[in-house]
């Protein structure tokens, strides 16, 4: 499964505005210091899902079909500031997990050092704020500064939890919820409210993105053990390398309480590849894994639950599908 | 000499607004994350010299005395963000410098990691926009904006230029120009605008924060050599250890160049107090230190010439007083 075409294929409702957004985006972060125009060049050789400007585009559409095209501009600079932001808590996300590879590429931590990559979030994050800011809409701005915040919290709640082995089910999902669900959210509601929708129908889409985002990040969670490295294109077991407990780490130590003292030795030691794969197997072997792509699977409901009252179009049907999507992926 | 009532004295017209910054201060970066909370807290404990709220209120002042009465909301939300913004850039800059000190404290890297720092910084950095956003003025938010974006671009540009021994003057002054006085220049210019001054006054007054934050940049260059590291409260010899050269090394380099390569090598081995001391006695013996001072104070003078067409008042007189201050400083 080739995953940028499938992607191409869910995208289709929104294939002409999304194909704009990498120029948007090399717009937005161009600078006369050559070191800033380097590390942009290369962190954007590789573009990732682009899932948040899709949603963006996507979030519009479903609210006002129309709006693609009459508030294009708009929404183009928005959908590329929404990639930029993301672009800068990622290369903070390297500094912190001590990441080697991101998009397959190497992180900017590693290539460039940490001091430089500290900057060059602070940098990119700037760029996405002023470019947000003049296109205008002041609700965007104060709903985009708020989730900012937010994401910031939940990164730091994650890391005041790290190696903190009786992390709760509800604590895990608060997590979630603030450093990737929001902004999904966030992006969508952008999206709805430049377009020009309803409180109610900006809600239904904040709620749609909350349900996708925290689905979104719990097969994350998954992947970062069950994934092929070369594939998912960033070094596995990162967020254990760090130390940071998720779902499936969690459910196993809530059903495996006899072997509790064995399976933080492995935690504890997950950097030996060997360790690593021990860790894989119990996860699987004790449903854990299943556990987390359940609990995804109840969140995508929720999510479409959230559509229900906007009428059918290919960007509903887009939603709906990413939904599925995520929930299949391997990348 | 005690700093704090020199500064006392100096800031005299302005202290009762300026009282009221610590508090606010606490109240923007107030968080239901006990982590945020104790970070602020330790941060916060010691005010450091209170120089972007103080130009602040001092910007406002000069240009409409009444403001600090009429506008005393907005300035200080303003003064609090300020300060917020810039101690963002301090804990990211502390990450960068690996500096273990920060106004005679333990810096936030040193004492939660420089993971957390980067977040920490991160959240400071989204609290300042959130309140300066809120304050509403969007010319003052579009000014701060650019700031935080030339600010970034600055630091990026030092770092580019880490051991690099053919520093020119000019790149040096374009760097402090940008890492240090742009944000000086804004916080008047701010001041100003939010007192409704015309568009010559604000510039006017940005201009004086300008070539003050030029002098101020070279004096803490000075210091960072010649201070006695108790009295400064942060590790000395922070900018040589990371590589960056500053005026007086680039001022050694251009008149011993008998010695280029003896010199280089001390700065290289700079991080033994010997070959400090080495460096330190060959830029006071080869009167770059007195150089370096000689330009900053010619950068006061060209400071105190942009006030030239304001009313004399007692603000004034605390911006050229300070103006002179900064020369004398020893923290």
């Amino acid at each position: 499964m080739k995953t940028a075409s499938v992607l191409d294929e869910l995208y289709a409702p929104i294939l002409e505005p999304l194909k704009n957004v990498p120029a948007q985006i090399s717009k937005i972060l161009e600078s006369s210091n050559p070191l800033i125009q380097e590390i942009a060049e290369h962190f954007f050789q590789a573009h990732g899902k682009m899932l948040r400007p899709a949603m963006t585009f996507l979030g519009a559409a479903v609210a006002r079909p129309d709006a693609l095209v009459s508030q294009s501009e708009k929404l183009l600079n928005l959908a590329a500031s929404f990639e930029i932001f993301h672009a800068a808590t990622l290369i903070h996300d390297d500094i912190i997990d001590k990441a080697e590879l991101r998009r397959g590429l190497c992180a900017v931590n590693a290539k460039w050092g940490s001091q430089i990559a500290v900057l060059a979030g602070d940098y990119f994050h700037d760029r996405a704020l002023v470019t947000i800011f003049e296109s205008g809409n002041a609700d965007v701005m104060r709903l985009f500064l708020k989730t900012a915040g937010i994401v910031c919290d939940g990164e730091i709640h994650e890391l005041r939890r790290v190696r903190y082995y009786d992390l709760t089910e509800a604590e895990y999902f608060e997590i979630i919820y603030k450093k990737t669900a929001s902004l999904l959210a966030c992006v969508l509601e952008a999206g709805a409210r430049t377009a020009g929708a309803t409180q109610t129908e900006s809600s239904a889409l904040a709620e749609f993105g909350r349900h996708f985002g925290n689905a979104f990040q719990m097969i994350d969670d998954c992947l970062d053990f069950t994934a092929n490295q070369e594939e998912l294109g960033k070094t596995l077991g990162t967020d254990l390398a760090a130390g940071v407990l998720t779902l499936p780490l969690i459910r196993l130590l809530g059903v495996r309480q006899d072997i509790r003292a064995q399976i933080i030795e492995l935690i504890e030691q997950s950097s030996s590849r060997e360790h690593l794969d021990q860790l894989k197997n119990l996860i699987i072997e004790s449903g854990a894994r299943e556990y987390t792509f359940q609990r995804a699977r109840e969140s995508t409901q929720h999510a479409l639950l959230a559509l229900t009252d906007f009428s059918d179009s290919p960007a509903k049907q887009s939603l709906e599908k990413l939904a599925g999507y995520i929930l299949e992926r391997t990348k």
